[in-house]
């Protein structure tokens, strides 16, 4: 039982990574592009984070197993393509499992360097989104998350969940699988349904 | 007195998210994506200076009334975004003003913390322009102030103002008030008058 | 002797600040931009290093010395395009010794502040690449160096070199050498020859 957790965090490295090497390919990046793009996509948001928070080196930069599991996804986005595209569902249900896995993870390390709650909340949200983020701006394209899907929104009720269970006191395993829990069915459920924010209704005229 | 800074401070906050929030709001980004842009438009510089000069977490991210005030101000854009439209010379006054103070500030906590004077220059001027360049690198353009408006120009010559007066031994109060005011004014004036810096004389055709 | 890894450091600066500020001219930025881009383009990548190993302030910020070689590389270039135009081969014989010493130092820096081997190569050669990539992305650009010629490989042969030696406790200045040789014959047999990595063969309609 106490590796669960390590062994699902390298399952959402794998599928993150797999999310940046598919849109690296799309766009024709060569072999060290889509390594590159994989290995943002995986471990940009926890980088950030650990910038942010002090946490210097970051741990997915530093540690082997996530710079082997990203770049392994990137190979095999770039060897096999269309097999990765083959399983694009079981792809989304995976991510949908990493970001709640990285969003409540991402929570407990920021609390754990001692910011206050609203920043550990925005930086656990930051580590289930910012690996997308990195992939889209390295593609010179406004991140997915911002205009489309409900993604952001589940992971900051993960994040969200785990706060409050810290103010409360509340038993940590408990709060954490409630969060990621309530993330990941979220997420599943505005994929299923294709549940968005809305959009704001502003001037008609395109501009750019 | 005392609390004039920091009232002034949360204004230029505001009115910066203002910026970031209509920009989203114009590309169509979603809720989500408004709340990110006014956030990352209003803290984006002052963080990049704190991670620079290791002042962690970065103030703008562990201080609730940043998070408070920018997240307002997205909220406001999304939902009355042509009552911000309709106010935009105000706003644009009020973002010189913010241009002014993020610049001295920056300058002054970039001086705390021991960096050189020059530094310290390139580091006010960062903490008033990095907003809007975050904002416009989420938007997957070039930042305004890198082809457009005399803008950065501005922030300079405030940094430049609290820098010399530092060497100088001058009292922080006075340099600070006129590194403040000729910011502020050479900002206004280069809206008024349309003043822009000089653009190289490339060749002609367009690449891209 | 002593100074010679100096002068060679200045000189790559000089030159990776030449290639940001010729793409911003391309891009009609104004001389605000140019300068910008030249500084960016050939601190970037040592700056984003520095804030990942904890090295702060970044050399790259905080040593006046690259701050006036890269802003004196922008003005030459923002006045004499052409100039520099015309004397574009010598400038890329010139990167690839930028990017050769960058690497090395990069690393040796990363070794020094104690990340482990694997970390110490990607920052290495993340010291050689990161300004070209950051250029880019100001410019609203996917990185060069992720989908043309073979760039990045080169930094990465001279970084993995280094470390090698470190781990093989072999005399420093020998695999420094080494390596720095090592990647700028790689680099400039890569442009003579045109040679590129591997395009993955994903599907053929382009999207977005």
């Amino acid at each position: 039982m106490e590796s669960l957790p390590h062994v699902l965090d390298l399952i959402g490295t794998f599928v993150f990574a797999l999310s940046g090497g598919m849109a690296a390919v799309k766009r024709k990046l060569d072999l060290f592009g889509v390594l590159v793009l994989s290995f943002a996509a995986a471990t940009a948001g926890g980088i950030i984070r650990d910038v942010l928070i002090g946490a210097i080196p970051p741990e997915g930069l530093n540690n082997w197993r996530y710079v082997c599991v990203s770049l392994g996804a990137g190979l095999v986005t770039f060897f096999f393509p269309s097999m990765v595209m083959q399983r694009w569902n079981p792809v989304l249900l995976f991510d949908a499992a990493g970001l709640a896995l990285f969003a409540v993870t991402g929570t407990h390390k920021a609390l754990l360097f001692g910011v206050n709650p609203v920043t550990a909340t925005l930086l656990g949200m930051l580590t289930g989104i910012g690996g997308g983020m990195a992939r889209d701006i390295l593609l010179a394209q406004t991140p997915t998350v911002l205009h489309a899907e409900l993604y952001a929104v589940a992971a900051l009720l993960g994040a969200a969940v785990v706060v409050t269970g810290d103010l409360l006191q509340l038993p940590p395993n408990a709060t954490t699988l409630v969060g990621a829990g309530l993330c990941f069915g979220l997420r599943v459920l505005a994929i299923r349904r294709g549940w968005r924010l809305p959009i704001a209704g502003a001037d008609k005229q395109s501009d750019k």
